[in-house]
């Protein structure tokens, strides 16, 4: 893998660009539609060449309707002295995300249904959406909240509907030698949230930045930036079919920055998919993984929909149920580190590296063994010497004949190198020189049918 | 299961309904053609809307020819005496069924070969049949052959055979929303016995009158009453094309009225219907199961052939080897109980009613997540307290919506209801509504091509 | 089994045949072309009738080119004294197999690197060949070689190479009553070596002679003897489409005399081959048997390759690793014993005769049980007494009537007769007279479509 390491000075870039970009991209009030998600869209499309396009508010995506954009400039709420309790421009956790325009006073009885704490962490500022039934509210510090007076409120939600929005998506793509590809999607909608927000797309920035300068792809690599769900929805709904033909494996990012020090793989529903066999094989220690479940997660629910049913496995590190700070406002840089996000692209490109040199494997000459002789990959002369291994590395260089004879004798295109390397014993990173050496002398290729 | 439930009236017109026709119908002799069958299933016909058919004596069935009419009156022994040793009015198993024709004085040396006992139950008389091969015979308690003196014997067997008869079978349906079928079958052939004999009709004509007032059908319920062995044979040389293509599952019923508690179930050769994996699964902890056999048994072997091999079960209480009146007199009502008629009445309808849900299901909207929210299955709003679960029945309203999401993920159409209440980790029984509700929602629906 | 045992007098008869050929065979300097691969072809046409036809040198087979005919006379070197050290006339494993011409005085230095010795074994000639890059040399006892002083040697290697040749091979078949195949192959073209050698193709020979014997044979028997790897390769090429429609099942004959007591198969890389089923199941507890392995061996390694994947397992008995004499002078008929050959013989013999009862089975009355009892496989009578068994062989005639129920049960035509021997639970030979007596009555047929 050594080609494949970026250097020191590469890494400080690299740390640099997504310390400044999550410090620029963590104040904007973003939702599933409006202002917030396109100036992020925009952010990232001048670090990498995303194409951003949008399915119209009012679209049927299956069995969805496209919401209309969100225009959201800011929403206060003061209390019967006139002191000001709420203010997205401080946190914009303080509005429910969606709330619909409000200007009036109420009495406290009538507020107090639109106001949502979180009791248990009395200092936190709940993450509130309601996306698909107009109301309005605010959410606040439950120390907050039960401290507030009888009277008198006031209310000024600053934000209207645009039903000519639309949901926008972002996504561009690294060409490699196949048009099989791999696709690596976050989504971009909650807003000044770190570890379950910014570090997927932040994730996938680093990631592309990567794979842009390996020294060779196989597959073609897509990166997807999109609102979750209803985004990820309007991503199929475009390009699902697309997908079904030529996705060979894909992951969710999501919740890639807390401080565990394992990676966790979630498993795609098919439990067939190349990280799937690479994440839960013997060559793969470094990673938890757990297997599919439609009960909660990210977008891999909408991408492992049977009627889709996608190769689609998640990455998370600190994931829900695994960190306080999940939906509220304890979520921030403090509990996300950068260090953890390139450590996070570490591993993950490890992965991705090895499916590459994993996948489904074609013996170019499989009507009997190819004369290995004439390529120097066999000796010559059947003599005893030879047979007997004579020199000190004979180990070795009988370990690599086995494992040329194993490949050939097991590449029949159904079969995928993981499985070989298993069969052979010998790790998928050790094996890489011999398949690089085998592709080179035209002996094997990589299926360039459907792999999994 | 409430809706499926009787009340106590119709419970006690069931019970003197069968405790009726058992009386009527024991003491008729039977056999696979000829006037006992014809007559027993006209007594059917009266409560049950059974369209009878035949096949004709002399037709090639398979590898079979079906048999002439027995027209058969009466069969009398007497000894030196003149007394009456066997008398078909005083119990009609005294003739080997099938017997021909006889009428003349015999030597007891030349007798003695057509005398059949059972040393071993010295009282009882056995049941001896050879349609295939003419012959003639009496039947008699061990007791009284051994102590019949040499001497002149009288034989008068007042039958004869009708080469333009036929073997006769009847059926009915009970039309469901699939043209899918559940067949339940039994074999109406045996003279004067209870057990293994009656008690199969007798629950079939009870199932009937149950199924009928279900509050719906999924599958549609058809009942057939043949003589055994050849009788099937038949119905399936008319019928078998049709269960190939419409049959879902389907169960012999035999030997159902004996004491023991369970009941047990033989899967059918292809182990895969519905009903193999509900007896064998985890939801049906009540029946005992074995596999299918060639060995023994009763018309699952012709079901089950090879050039068949329909999804055909079988079910039975104290069966073959489990009693000692297995195949002779001593198979009478007070071995056989109208109590364990209903016991397995009951049982065998709640197996039915299992079925019923448990099929391969499909998800109508299967491309992402279908919007659960505006069907009321879902909280519109992503609040942390809803997530946290605060009222009192959370736990069920989340193992509701895990039950919806985890049916929604499964139902492919190849996967069956069992199979993802497993998943689930709740019993069938508990989702039966969920199901309704999802099927009420238009959300899935039970898959009408071939489910197994 | 005992219709196909043979007597005294041609067991005696076996011996001098095989002993003979040995003699005869062994001086001959065989190669993988040229004049003693061919005398070698033609003494074994004259004891079966083989067809020998060639691939022209020249030729490209797959990812080979078939090298030029080797025209070899006789190697000569001799020392500073001029004393003769090496000549062929002595043990024509003293020249490098497909020596090019040499003609000259050489010093020792320049020597040296042309010979060969086996260091643990100082006294044996090791084999040696050079095929696909021209070279030339001596091998010669390690003792012998130690010895040698420096000084100017003469060296004289009388060949020459003709590219007008060709690559031969020799075949034969016994026609059976499918045209489904047999294929027994061995390899000729190592000079005067006993057991890795002569022994695959007098074993192949004496299994001819058994097999043209046989009372019937269901299969078709194809024997084959070509020089190792590009012989096979050749064979290949001509004849492995024909293989691929019509091959059930072979076995590569290697090494078969040795005085090792259990003959070991190596099972075919499909590992489903009717061999592979019967000598890893339960009836042939006398064999060992190891999966297959593209590391070493024989020319399974061609015939397993993924672009033929052909059902070829390998026979042997003492094999490489497995005795000191492997690829050397020690490899003799001291070690190698005709009666172990004859050993060989009987034991895949008596293999060959399971796999004639073994294959797919095909129920040709198919709908419901055949009618038995007309064919005096079943009692015509249902009395109480045949069910009980009252005679003393109702144990037998029990389990002969279960056998052939569950045989007619399972022969759908996709399950094979050793798996529905392990099923019924009788070992497969004890089952051959009920086969017979099933195929008599025309109830089953063994599968003539491609059976694993």
């Amino acid at each position: 893998m050594h080609e494949y390491q970026i250097g020191k000075a590469e890494k400080d870039a690299e740390y640099k660009l997504l310390n400044r970009a999550f410090d620029d991209l963590f104040p904007i009030c973003r939702s599933i539609t409006g202002l917030g998600i396109e100036s992020s869209l925009n952010y990232f499309k001048n670090l990498m060449p995303l194409t951003i396009e949008q399915v119209k508010s009012g679209t049927t995506v299956f069995d969805w309707v496209t919401p209309a954009s969100w225009l959201f400039k800011r929403a206060r709420l003061w209390g019967p002295n006139g002191n000001l309790i709420c203010d997205t421009e401080v946190n914009n956790l303080h509005v429910i995300n969606y709330s619909e325009p409000v200007d009036r006073e109420i009495d406290f009885a009538d507020l107090r249904p639109h106001l949502y704490s979180i009791p248990h962490l009395p200092d936190a500022i709940p993450y509130v959406t309601s996306y698909y039934k107009r109301t309005w509210g605010f959410c606040l510090a439950h120390n907050i909240l039960k401290s507030l007076p009888q009277g008198k409120y006031k209310v000024r939600i600053e934000s209207s509907f645009d039903d000519e929005g639309g949901v926008p998506f972002g996504q561009c793509s690294l060409a490699g030698e196949s048009k099989k590809e791999i696709l690596l999607t976050s989504y971009l909608c909650h807003p000044s949230m770190a570890n379950n927000e910014l570090s997927g797309p932040l994730v996938l920035l680093g990631l592309y930045n990567r794979i842009k300068h390996w020294p060779k792809r196989r597959f073609t690599y897509r990166f997807v930036l999109n609102p979750e769900t209803i985004g990820s929805l309007c991503y199929l709904y475009k390009y699902g079919d697309a997908l079904k033909e030529n996705l060979e494996a894909g992951l969710i990012l999501t919740c890639l920055g807390g401080p565990k020090s394992k990676l966790r793989y979630k498993k795609s529903k098919r439990n067939d998919s190349l990280f799937d066999k690479l994440v839960s094989g013997a060559s793969n220690e470094g990673w938890d993984f757990i297997d599919f479940t439609p009960l909660s997660g990210s977008d891999e629910r909408q991408f492992c929909a049977p009627g889709f049913n996608l190769p689609m496995g998640q990455a998370s590190r600190n994931s829900y149920g695994e960190y306080e700070g999940y939906h509220n406002s304890l979520d921030t840089k403090e509990y996300m580190s950068i260090d953890s996000l390139i450590r996070s692209i570490d591993e993950i490109e490890k992965l991705l590296i090895k499916a590459e040199y994993g996948a489904k494997v074609i013996n170019l000459c499989p009507y009997g063994e190819p004369q290995l002789g004439k390529r120097g990959l066999y000796p010559t002369m059947n003599s005893y010497q030879h047979t007997q291994g004579s020199s000190d590395n004979a180990l070795d260089s009988r370990q690599e004949l086995n494992s040329i004879l194993t490949i050939l004798s097991e590449a029949t295109g159904d079969v995928d190198m993981l499985d070989i390397a298993e069969k052979i014993g010998i790790d998928l990173v050790h094996l890489m020189p011999i398949i690089d050496k085998l592709e080179g002398h035209q002996l094997i290729q990589f299926n360039s049918s459907r792999v999994l």
